[in-house]
């Protein structure tokens, strides 16, 4: 099934050589990281909406079903504390706030976009 | 600051028409339970040391810090049950358990270099 290697010893101990722990594991922690930030309830939604372009507060919240006034504000303040996020003033009547991803978080658009064609792919 | 157009009634309801929520809204769905079960903790990093190959629960473990025998254990579980993941029981002496990625954890690949990778650029 797997290419017709003999099992046993000596096959097991090259596998074991074959795989480089120290090398994989250092790249974990700002992976890991990484994870924890874009994985977090609602926040990979209002990435994805926010692609798009700006938004104003009450069009995330249409966009995103099922996240409370409570949560987008606190999930905004997160993604403005790290970065990702900008959030402007406008002018004009009524006055209005706006939210841009920055550079930092438009570089997140390859993860959303692959992340989203797996789930087209493999949760419809 | 934003290229010059006029700002006013006419740009913002432009801008609003440029907006198509209804198509925005449609693919949440799928995205949303996508990042849900990739972005739930740990699992981004139990994927992203399984993309090298299939792995034993103790080098699983050993790759991925702070996660106790527990928590791997409930998280394989979960990905086992989403057809992300398959256990093989291993014959030989001392007899073991390995996990693989299926075809449906692979084609999470993108995701998981592009997040990888962005972690690298701007996280570090």
């Amino acid at each position: 099934m797997a290419g017709g290697a003999p099992a046993g010893t000596v096959s097991e101990s090259m596998r074991h050589e074959e795989r480089p722990s120290s090398c994989r594991q250092e790249c974990c922690g700002l992976y890991h990281r990484a994870v924890e930030l874009v994985g977090k309830r609602w926040t990979g939604a209002i990435l994805l909406v926010l692609l798009e372009g700006p938004l104003r507060f009450s069009e995330v919240r249409q966009l995103v079903p099922d996240l409370s006034d409570r949560l987008l504000s606190e999930r905004m303040k997160e993604l403005e504390a790290e970065g990702i996020v900008e959030r402007r003033v406008l002018d004009g009547v009524p006055v209005g706030v706006e939210y841009e991803l920055t550079d930092k978080g438009r570089a997140l658009e390859p993860t959303v976009r692959a992340l989203k064609a797996w789930a087209q792919q493999w949760l419809a």
